[in-house]
């Protein structure tokens, strides 16, 4: 298979969108914003190997690869609008191309994502998503706007994808628990719909995708304040409960694991009815875990008050 | 060097504009789109051992990345505006970081686009850019508006940097030709300012990437046309004349070598004066080299008439 006949198989398995003007086939694309909007943008890139397992499913990298951006995007409370998708393969392998446009398209179409442009090329299996879109001026959640007595919340249940990884490294756990574990880890859900909802009543929102601890570092840091967290409120899937029963061991992945891609966010308590509704509509736990306060840094303690200690704040790329 | 020290030197190296609200920091970037205009958006990947050389220096690899980005919102007469820079890096080097956003950088002043946002990651290394730019609506240069009996240009000289390889792994030639076609591969041009005057006068326009052949390939099958191409007429260089005497050699890098990064376009007849103006203006040769026809296909003539057979029309990915 042909570098243009592996192009042409990916426009034939995307869709289009009526504000894309020109789209695969010509230097660029040609793209029609919104008026009165901002852009919003954001571009990840998943590397064999670091990023995800060598011999993943094709389906699941391309959901994947779409899935970690469009995360951003939830994060800033956009509406996804386009993807640029740069794909490096080793081989010219249409079945991995068709099985990787699956799952990308699958997630595409649900959030009415057009893939309006890209790059294939030979070498190390790679991707790199650039997403685009779209928010009204000021808006956005961003990392710092965390204010102290606000609440701090997270959705879904953390930990999920990083058991899965290492329950496989292992073969340890029950099939089912398994299963829906890895599923976590290769097929997570953009809280897009999280993110727009968001914006009415979240002061600041980051994406989980480093860890718990990590990321909220980054939130803590970006708004000059710090927060207190109870790990006995983290919120576990069942299938975490029952694949990892140790409290420590289950503890220490939900907040170091990575991969959540959940949102983290914080509200003034009198949001509190609001986000039990939103959290009803929606069908995804929001659960309170702990309190902003305006001494710096973050403090997690166990169920009996004591202060829980992290192995590593979270996943960190060039750390030996 | 932690990857937030990372992310932080390339924020500290790169330039801000002002329709960017928010920048490298947060899980997206925010940006203001000037009202009324469409938007221009590429991305190429460059992996080392493929599109560069082991050994290739940071400044160079960081001025070409870019390059060859702004070299397709060239060929669509668009005004570049902002970048999102994936790097993928096997070590946290930070001399690399530093050389590769010297030479990122240097090129982005000139052309003012302002980097913001990316993805630092660890792996083999390897490069993604999008670009963004900007195009009032309906005025942008596709590849499918050649007409039949307009003339074919090329801009600047051809087959520079495919010499360049290939005296480097032959170690051939004068030092002095060596260099001027080693600046070519290295740091291209992209032909912003060209673009942009083309949007008044050609008729269709592509960025010669792959190969003057291959990529007229593209135009002809876009525009439904074929073309007749003087090869005596295409334009060379003089450290190429110099570096490949043999015409025959010397014709073959210009057809099918790649890297050259000038633009290809059709024009009316009746714009030749202005172009010439143009050329002098820009201090940049735009050559004629042939004609648009009716019949399909791309027909290449030396001096005595004689068809010239390509050993391979350019480059392409995944070909054996």
């Amino acid at each position: 298979m042909s570098e243009f006949e592996l192009i042409d198989l990916i426009r034939r398995m995307s869709r289009g969108r009526p504000d894309v003007r020109l789209g695969i086939g010509d230097d660029a694309s040609l793209l029609y914003v919104p008026p009165g909007q901002e852009l919003v943008v954001s571009t990840d890139t998943l590397v064999e190997g670091v990023h995800f397992r060598v011999g993943t499913k094709p389906d699941d990298l391309g959901w994947k690869a779409l899935a970690v951006n469009l995360s951003d995007l939830a994060a800033m409370g956009a509406v996804p609008g386009w993807a640029l998708l740069a794909l490096t393969l080793p081989h010219a392998d249409s079945a991995f191309v068709r099985g990787f446009m699956r799952g990308f398209s699958t997630l595409a179409r649900q959030h009415e994502v057009a893939l309006v442009g890209g790059d294939t090329t030979r070498g190390p299996l790679a991707v790199t998503i650039t997403v685009i879109g779209f928010a009204p001026p000021k808006r956005s959640l961003l990392r710092s706007g965390a204010l102290v007595g606000h609440d701090l919340y997270v959705s879904g249940t953390l930990g999920d994808a990083a058991a899965a990884l290492r329950l496989d490294r292992h073969k340890r756990g029950r099939v089912a628990a398994r299963a829906a574990l890895r599923a976590r880890l290769d097929r997570p859900e953009p809280r897009v719909a999280l993110g727009l909802a968001l914006r009415d009543v979240a002061s600041a929102a980051i994406d989980i995708s480093d860890g718990l601890a990590a990321d909220l570092g980054h939130v803590l840091r970006a708004s000059g304040v710090g927060a207190h967290v109870e790990a006995a409120l983290l919120p576990a899937s069942e299938a975490l409960l029952e694949a990892v029963p140790d409290t420590r061991a289950r503890t220490d992945l939900q907040l170091t694991g990575g991969d959540d891609y959940e949102l983290g966010f914080t509200a003034a308590p009198r949001h509190a009815a609001a986000l039990a509704t939103l959290s009803r509509r929606l069908h995804l736990p929001l659960t309170r875990i702990g309190t902003i306060e305006s001494r710096r840094g973050l403090r997690i303690v166990d169920a009996s008050g004591r202060r829980v200690a992290l192995k590593r704040a979270g996943y960190e790329h060039f750390k030996a």
